[in-house]
């Protein structure tokens, strides 16, 4: 049987709802998955319109049969916004609405309903507009989980230059940042890049970890954490047997993982050490993976681009990707032992 | 009167010989400037041997006509190394050596007798068994200069993608970076962004301002330094008529630059910010450049290789990128106002 995915809407007013039915009736998705929308079914033949696409929808509350006809979209319709909701424009209830998209997938997710969740993008102004304080999806599915140890991973680029970098602090201040790199946190992320890339289809991963400081660190010159705290995290994984190395000049790993292929992932210290080179290589086919969570859970790397909502030109390529990896690691789950 | 270029050899177990005498004898860089070595002779000598290159050398001690014969290197002869220097081993003498050929070379400059000089790389470590304490080149001529405003700006990419960045911090701990970035710097850096780029031929340059912290801070949320320092920065010298925005969320500011061409540079907070995007676009034709000296410095923006020296393979890209730009900007530096 093949996998089910929710797919939720994210914010009604950006480019979730397009690049959702571009994604579900142009690419031929229904082949390796079943695909069910967790959404507002009015806004999303409204964004059927917008893209002059004739799309067929039903309107499901049950499972059993679910994401199985190729040509039609099943949605699992919450009926949360309004009918005269405009595109492009910051809402409270579409930043609510997009909440309850995603707590109802964990939901199902947790209740072994749905194998992986795939989340078109939420506005996180919107967001909190509605009532809700959290700097993302990762931190919205991790709080409805109880997972306290999870990781953003990123997998983007191209054929040719694939970037996988997984981030041992995310949403915080860079000087918050500094002090959270820590040897257990390290260790963790490094667990976490291993399992993730076995269920990305990568055997025996080789990890690179990226040092905190400049030149990381230049032996204790500029700054102290690589020796007191990512040396002792490296040396202590690679004794359990993972194949990781580092920590790294944090401006070379990247064109040594990229370009040279000699590792399959870079363990970043903080947000931006792994999302700038991340987005350099373009991010229009990037996928946005929250490891540690107890589904499979994957997400566009984008935003909601309101400048564009309504408009039909959404670029659906990450969220295809996106749902292409989440089936992916839902499938090699089976044979991947997680950590403990 | 073409431009009198003095480059210095770097550290002579390196690849820094090799580079200088490759990009000497084989590009057209005699037709744009008058080139004069900084180095060591028989050291030189032996490189054109590990390459396999006839090349014709003069000692000079005078500058009345240096540089004007194609296919003569003229050299300025420190006769500081030992004759069986070993290729590619860190040593005290040759990091001395690498100093006072700096030395040598910012004396030149400072009497006006040099109108640029270009680094081929020295090795820090053994710089410091020298008994010279800095971290790079950069260093040492601001040093010597006596200038203590200075900041790194890397040029590099191709054609269809060049990234420029300027950086407002450079060799000292994140934690350090953090304390540092400050209305101020990042005013001085403007403004220095501002010349540099209208040295290298871009009158009008569109300068951005990277943030410090994630989504650059997502108001405050993240970090403080945003709106205490940086904003009123970005805001002070748009006053004072510069082209300049932000601070703009690092990840995207990037992208943005050199892929959309938004932007002719970007100003980074801390030294990996930069450097990240810059060594991922490829360093092999880099150039780095040390902007507020009283003089035109670029650099070579790779090390010294030791695992090539005196294999006769390093590539001379960098360093002929490095001359090529090193004479431009000393073109322009007669119709550009420095500032104040």
């Amino acid at each position: 049987m093949k996998p089910l995915i929710g797919i939720t809407m994210g914010d009604g007013a950006g480019i979730g709802p397009e690049i959702i039915v571009k994604a579900l009736t142009a690419s031929a998705l229904h082949i390796i998955c079943r695909p069910v929308v967790i959404g507002n079914l009015a806004t999303l033949r409204k964004a059927a319109v917008a893209l002059g696409l004739k799309a067929e929808f039903r309107k499901i509350t049950r499972l059993d049969n679910a994401g199985t006809q190729p040509l039609t979209i099943d949605v699992i319709d919450l009926d949360n916004l309004p009918a005269d909701l405009p595109w492009g424009k910051v809402s409270p209830v579409a930043g609510k609405a997009a909440y309850e998209y995603a707590a109802k997938a964990t939901q199902m997710a947790l209740a072994g309903k749905l194998q992986a969740i795939v989340t078109a993008p939420l506005n996180k102004k919107a967001l909190r507009l509605g009532g809700m304080e959290f700097p993302g999806h990762g931190e919205i599915f991790a709080y409805l989980s109880g997972v306290k140890k999870y990781a953003m991973l990123l997998v983007g680029g191209s054929l040719q230059e694939t970037i996988r970098v997984i981030h041992v602090t995310e949403h915080m201040s860079l000087r918050q940042a500094c002090e959270k790199v820590c040897q257990q946190s390290v260790m963790e992320t490094i667990e976490m890049a291993d399992y993730s890339l076995k269920l990305l289809g990568i055997p025996h991963p080789r990890i690179a970890v990226a040092g905190l400081n400049p030149h990381g660190g230049e032996d204790g010159l500029f700054g102290n954490e690589e020796i007191a705290e990512i040396i002792p995290a490296v040396k202590a994984m690679a004794a359990k047997g993972y194949q990781v190395r580092g920590p790294f000049p944090a401006d070379t790993v990247f064109y040594r993982a990229v370009v040279r292929q000699e590792f399959d992932i870079v363990v970043a210290m903080y947000h931006d050490q792994g999302l700038i080179p991340f987005k350099l290589l373009g991010f229009e086919t990037g996928v946005n993976v929250t490891v540690g969570l107890p589904f499979v859970r994957t997400a566009v790397s984008h935003g909601t681009a309101f400048d564009q909502a309504g408009k039909g030109v959404a670029d659906c390529r990450s969220l295809t990707e996106a749902i292409r990896l989440a089936t992916l690691m839902v499938r090699n789950a089976v044979s991947v032992q997680p950590p403990r």
